[in-house]
């Protein structure tokens, strides 16, 4: 069941919030050993908010009864925000609910767990070295993609209806397209990062993950709005989307991305992304200027960036991290300033550039990712005819649009083949509105869909 | 004559603007060969416009009639832009002149040449490798501080009224506090940048330089108001001062500072900072939180910023640096971007720190430098007992503030003594005003004062 239909149910009192969570709870306990998909579950939390929901009657919310999980490293009071890290092990637990916890469970969804994710988010695989790797729904031998692994396992796995994940430089949107679900990263500044440990500040985004691009929209809406906790989240109101899904691309200046989003993808994401833009009826091919050299800013913005983060403690415990991160943001260390100021002044540059970009046009496809899911311990794939290592090299098409905080949805095309892969819709600043539109589209033909899950349990 | 004495004299038809700039010319014609404050003296330019503000009988303007000089790094049509350097002469001339200077001259003022400074403004001597060491007006063997040299020596040695200065971490208030005159660094944001050559943008302002505190206000007040084309420039409307300087500083709550402010200043510093603190009835001494770190990060984001800067030049034209502003540009590039990184954080920590102490008090009075101008040539000094290398020294007094971008003005205290020596005062973001009326009411008590120049010419 969906989100839509779930709250639906429980509003006409054709089920209750607690049959909802219930039933999710047991789908988490069955399928939970195969994709290892979460790291704490709130079976008690959850059914005494489902109980209470019921009991209080407040059951018309758009989200009532839905359950959703949050990214370990989204606080959730009572448990300790790992981040994915054997460090963090050692902090106390979190306070309070982060807001963006407290906004969906104002609309009656219900929290139930936290999700696994890739060593403090500087992954793109979602194999985690503490916690095991979680595992694709589609075919459990192959990774989630991460940072946010263990939402799209969730999600892609049908343990739970609706996740967060969070997104420096494609870390939702990697996992949704290897796990075939939907995923939103907004606008940067768009949804509260308060309450959730940093990566990146100046790249760092969350958002939600779902089966449906009425799913997605319901709880981005549900989220939306200023919060001074965070102090980049933009002080603009509330800028609802779900009840203009269904109002279609007509005039909409639709292109698809070529050049550097071509040379590398692999033939199954090119064939997912000429299906979508053959079934919005896009003719023209667009070059995103300098995407390499965004794609290579962002680069070392995050690797400096994580590496100033994580200074202390790379100094006091560097063996109690993953060897994989750790050794990347040893290098991190090494970036000299003067490079990192380069970088940022390209950002503005790029911004500049883009934004004369859309201008021209309403929205850019893309691929999400280079290629499908990679086995489990993978170490690299083939770009371009080369063999790169995999770790930095998934996120290619994905960081040069979070580098400068375009909104974008990755929509799953699952075309005939056994494991999806995903398109990116990319739209100017603010427009969430304009990409949830195209991918309800594609949704309606039939060419984005969440395919159901595949594993063994 | 002050700029307020010549824009009566021209207003009320006692003195033609072309007298007051033929008077000028004639000084810088005799001073400046002592003085070496000029790169460039504007002689056709300055006549003609004196000439036809005499002609339009537009001689009313608060500033008519006034000659006033900009650093060379303030673009001037015609002149090539050339920041102290040898390099930047290759430039092509500029094609307009800075916004600065366009508000000026619609008041009425006259620009009549522009001004030695420090190489790229990374220079707190005011000597420069390529113009020769612009020289102390009190004392030609001695520096006139930097990088804003030329402007501390033109206006303290009466060669102009009023000059145009840059201060990245003190380019304007340590000249100002050797060539003993009033500078004004105002709030980052307040003065557009637009037109001058940069050196650190999250750090650089632009300001005036004057022999009185009216001169000074109402230069500032000629010059305020939004501009897009300095993307930092604030939006907020002009906000004039020269109207309330006399209101006095009933209820203003000044304290002066301790710990590290006295801790290395000379005994002429401590002596000029107390007759200022005792004439303002201060009695309170606070301590400004890890003042010290605040110095340091302000230093290392210098250091790594500018070195972003001048990459292309160091790499294609190292011998036509000046080599001591060359090697610490190099050692520059050599900054780990984790340590600027941690230098920005603690940039926001600082400014927390800072806004809970203005809660406190109005404004905070400190040294301008910890000792008077060093001869020209000299390589160190003495620093709370140790002997230091002076380039990087001199400004550990005003670093700490532009760190944060507060408003500062800095007021010449001569005392008895022959050579005079500064005074900070601080005030919170966009309150020059109380820092300005502080300056008066010490010029009133005859504490502060521009002291008449020591040249033989």
């Amino acid at each position: 069941m969906t989100a839509t239909e779930i709250a639906a149910a429980v509003a006409s009192g054709r089920m209750t919030a607690r049959a909802a969570i219930e039933d999710c709870l047991s789908r988490i306990e069955r399928l939970n050993p195969v994709l290892n998909a979460f790291t704490a579950v709130l079976t008690e939390r959850a059914l005494a908010k489902a109980g209470a929901l019921d009991a209080s009657g407040a059951t018309k919310g758009p989200l009532a009864g839905v359950p959703f999980a949050v990214k370990n490293l989204i606080d959730v009071a009572g448990l300790t925000t790992l981040a994915g890290s054997k460090i963090n092990r050692d902090n106390p637990p979190a306070m309070a609910d982060a807001p963006l916890i407290v906004r969906l469970e104002a609309q009656g969804a219900i929290l139930v767990g936290a999700l696994n994710m890739g060593e403090y988010a500087y992954d793109f695989t979602g194999e985690n070295a503490h916690d095991g790797p979680s595992r694709n729904p589609h075919d459990t031998a192959r990774m989630t993609g991460g940072s946010s692994g263990g939402s799209g396992a969730a999600v892609g796995g049908g343990l739970v209806t609706l996740a967060l994940g969070s997104d420096t430089n494609g870390s939702i949107r990697v996992p949704a397209s290897f796990c075939g679900v939907f995923g939103l990263k907004p606008t940067y500044g768009r949804l509260t990062r308060a309450g959730s440990f940093p990566f990146v500040s100046s790249l760092d985004h969350l958002g939600p993950l779902a089966r449906t691009v009425a799913d997605l929209a319901v709880t981005y809406d549900a989220m939306q709005g200023p919060d001074p906790a965070d102090p980049v989240c933009a002080a603009r109101p509330a800028d609802p989307v779900s009840g203009g899904l269904d109002e279609g691309i007509g005039g909409l200046r639709i292109a698809s991305a070529g050049g550097y989003f071509r040379a590398g993808a692999s033939p199954q994401a090119l064939a997912a992304l000429d299906a979508a833009a053959a079934a919005l009826g896009v003719t023209q091919t667009v070059t995103v200027p300098q995407a390499q050299q965004a794609r290579g800013a962002a680069y070392i913005i995050t690797a400096a960036e994580g590496a100033a983060l994580h200074l202390n403690r790379l100094r006091t415990r560097p063996d109690d991290f993953d060897p994989d991160v750790r050794d990347r943001l040893i290098a991190g260390t090494l970036i000299p300033a003067a490079a990192v100021v380069q970088a940022q002044k390209f950002r503005r540059w790029f911004q500049n550039a883009m934004r004369a970009l859309f201008a021209e046009y309403d929205a850019i496809l893309a691929p999400a990712t280079p290629c499908v899911a990679p086995t489990i311990g993978q170490k690299t794939f083939v770009l371009d005819g080369k063999d790169v290592p995999l770790r930095p090299n998934i996120g290619i098409y994905t960081q040069p649009f979070s580098f400068i905080g375009l909104p974008v949805v990755a929509v799953p095309v699952p075309l005939a083949a056994r494991l999806p892969i995903g398109v990116q819709i990319v739209t100017a600043p603010w427009r969430e509105d304009l990409a949830l539109r195209i991918a309800r589209t594609l949704e309606v033909q039939g060419i984005a869909r969440a395919p159901s899950p595949n594993h063994k349990a």
